[in-house]
């Protein structure tokens, strides 16, 4: 097994025929928030083990990786021959092999991906220029300017979701992997009191997050990042 | 038929099972970019008729339309008792009832998904933050700092999309749900030359574009905005 190539601790062969890429390392800002987190989550609910490869700093920008990311992101899912991107639909591959994560009816699996739309068109998109803001650019002219009208338009954006949920555990009765993305997406927002100043969305950030596949799949993620971690200069 | 119900001109039955919520009206800066255009598209595409909802000016965050798409936002899509928001979600769902849309074999349908994803939340969020400073708030301090970064950011999205391109006609080999969805993000940007500065994408939009099904489509969705003009003051 080559070095980059990692079995998992928990529900993981070093012989499965499914991998995933992941970061070696990222700063503390970004641990426990790359998107390989909603693949890892999603693998641990459905019970199917898998490998790893771990990128290197930089390696996300090399033509290897662009041939197969040509964003230059994490996760990328390698299957039997298959490879796909984006955490949306690597989840909803998955998803398709477990009822945990999917209604097996036509009509709750049409409402689960429209969950996992609606967390990755909808909301993520004002949440993560809300985070651009106040994580990379917080001293620049603009940000400071901009930052009240992102904030509000993120809030808009999470009192849909938290009218979703009124009366409710999840977002279509049962858990699924709308729940599961919807849930990374309001950890983007740990540096603020957003979520928390919701108690409905709070609430159901804490209860998807208490389930053991999550702590499984967090754990995994983080395990890399604490092993790697540079040398201070 | 109500009033608000309409038959489209194509392949439309007044009677069809399916129903889409469109805007009756919407400024000249949105007309062929409001989102039921993939919807209508897609529809199209798989040659199934529909009707349609309008909503009128502000009724989109009515509390009756925000108990069908918490965002208030457009399309919706109603099939016999299922309700349907985001149109990713949408595309996909109609997708599973047309080879035109999507392949048969589980890896191409995967693959296409992944381009739906692609498009939807690696590059729209960005081309959507360029086109809100040029379109909406051209005129603030903190839009003209940012819009350099904003334009780069969405730009080096472009170029990942563009360099699956280069070979090919279409993402995946043959039209998908996935072409037809990222057709509708570049159309976002027809008030740059962002575009048009990169061949392989131009003749990429224009081959998609160049479709009878997007015409029509493209048709159905104007024809309302030119109907129902607001009256000069």
């Amino acid at each position: 097994m080559n070095a980059q190539e990692l079995p998992v601790t928990q529900g993981v062969s070093p012989v499965s025929n499914i991998r995933i890429t992941a970061f070696k390392w990222v700063p503390p800002v970004a641990q426990g928030l790359v998107k390989d987190l909603r693949v890892r989550w999603a693998l641990e609910e459905a019970g199917l083990p898998y490998t790893e490869k771990l990128l290197e700093l930089g390696e996300h920008n090399s033509a290897a990786h662009r041939a197969v990311q040509p964003f230059g992101q994490v996760p990328v899912y390698e299957e039997d021959g298959l490879t796909l991107f984006e955490s949306g639909s690597i989840v909803m591959h998955i998803a398709r092999k477990s009822p945990v994560l999917m209604p097996t009816d036509e009509a709750g699996r049409a409402r689960m991906l429209t969950w996992i739309f609606a967390a990755l068109n909808s909301v993520e998109p004002h949440v993560q220029n809300l985070t651009t803001i106040d994580l990379f650019f917080p001293d620049e002219e603009w940000a400071k300017q901009r930052r009240a009208g992102a904030e509000n338009l993120a809030k808009l954006r999470l009192d849909g979701v938290g009218a979703s949920l009124e009366g409710r555990d999840y977002l279509d009765g049962q858990f699924t992997a709308g729940d599961l993305v919807m849930t990374t997406v309001l950890r983007l927002l740990r540096h603020t009191s957003l979520v928390k100043d919701m108690p409905v969305l709070a609430a159901y950030q804490s209860r998807c997050e208490a389930r053991p596949a999550f702590a499984r799949a967090l754990t995994a993620q983080l395990a890399h990042f604490e092993r790697n971690q540079p040398k201070a200069a």
